[in-house]
């Protein structure tokens, strides 16, 4: 029982809305700005893939976005607050009428550089944030990832999701520390959405499983690289769209046999 | 039953010549050249410590360095070609008088430009190698590691372990592939001779175990990675020479914990 809230404007695509609605998602908090235009971006990526220069951010109608959470998903257990400015991802946390068991915040460094205080107010109130390695030095002004984790957590969230990229991703919780790989692929096509591609992975497997320990919370690292790796192989989301629980089903596996290992600690 | 074939001027403190002898590791191969200089490297590290600059390398008694294999030694079931001339690595092999079951070989990009050709003859010879993810890419022209490994399994190492410093290690065989990340430290100290260290442990591994499989290689890449991090924590070899079985021990399971996981795979 899955709702989006966002907006976009008439140019936007039926089919992709239809992409969304064939698989249960309720799109009643979607606005369409008939006259507006769709937000928009395009970047150039680097030889390596994981680093890359943006060329056009056309924030459009995502510029004056009030988000309105429908009144049936007000209650929802598990929230997650996408990469947006840090008063608007409040403004949906203010609008629940009760506590969700479980708000999941992405954020990134232009939050950091334009509204560092509201991002301080809306961090103290989520449980879990997703940010990436350079983002993370950023905010606290620390190069050590495990350290820069610990002042982080000390800011609010009791779980925090490092992602690095073709590097994998780290998960940690008080003391406790989890590491998931990228899957090593023999060709990036298209990396963009794939941080997005993992969050959304990582929240719906919570969500599903409604299982909110550590313990799950790596399954759910996994899950969303397991996602994340397929994102990168084609351009956009034309993988995605094609994608079938099989094909999710043997990468699982993958990833098992790319990190299990049995050593014997006499 | 270990032995060292090296050499060292006279300026090498015995300390450290003890040290090896006191932990049982045969020395009678290592050459003592009394008026000669020990090899010497100094450099300075980024602030990533991921990425280095050389400041000086002598090589003053490795320049003509002829190894002599004792006669005790000439059928040795594991062999670890340490990274040097390849013409060196060959002259140690040319010595033995049985086929070894494992030969590893370590090596690195100033021999790809200084004796191409020779290091395609050594690596032709080996079982195992153990190559950095710059040097890979060098080796094959290729950008993918998955790709830059199946050509250098094609070149005769049956076995391909790509070390890619703090973001962790590859190891690559046929069609599987499994990873070992780095563990997550507070802080990194000094990474010089990490890889050297990472390689003497996944050695010491397989040939304590006597089984090379994929499935015990993998716990060598693991053992390789947590001796590893215990290296960096401090100066040289300082950490190295206080270590106790017990922090292994204790850092193994950390390395579980970081990277083990249940999902369920329905």
């Amino acid at each position: 029982d899955t709702a989006a809230v966002s907006v976009v404007g008439g140019d936007f695509p039926q089919e992709y809305l239809d992409l969304l609605s064939n698989r249960n998602i309720n799109l009643q908090g979607v606005e369409i700005v008939k006259e507006g235009k769709t937000f928009f971006w395009s970047g150039r990526y680097h030889n390596d893939m994981n680093s890359r220069d943006t060329l056009v951010t056309e924030l459009n109608t995502l510029a004056d976005f009030n988000p309105v959470v429908p009144s049936e998903y007000k209650d929802a257990n598990v929230v997650m607050l996408g990469n947006l400015h840090p008063i608007v991802q409040s403004s949906v946390l203010d609008q629940m009428t009760s506590k969700p068991d479980l708000v999941i915040l992405d954020t990134m460094n232009f939050w950091m550089d334009s509204a560092l205080q509201d991002l301080h107010n809306v961090i103290k109130r989520v449980d879990v944030i997703t940010i990436n390695d350079e983002e993370a030095r950023q905010l606290t002004g620390e190069y050590s990832l495990v350290v820069a984790a610990r002042k982080i957590h000390e800011m609010g969230p009791k779980y925090v999701v490092i992602k690095k990229g073709e590097h994998g991703a780290l998960l940690f919780h008080n003391e406790n520390v989890f590491f998931a790989p990228a899957l090593p692929l023999e060709e990036v096509f298209d990396p963009t959405g794939a941080g997005d591609t993992f969050a959304g992975g990582f929240a719906g497997y919570l969500a599903k499983t409604n299982d909110f320990s550590f313990e799950n919370m790596k399954n759910a690292i996994i899950y969303g690289s397991t996602l994340a790796s397929f994102c990168v192989e084609k351009f956009g989301t034309e993988r995605m769209v094609n994608l079938s629980n099989e094909e999710v089903h043997k990468r699982l596996l993958q990833f098992k046999q790319l990190t299990q290992f049995e050593i014997e600690l006499s």
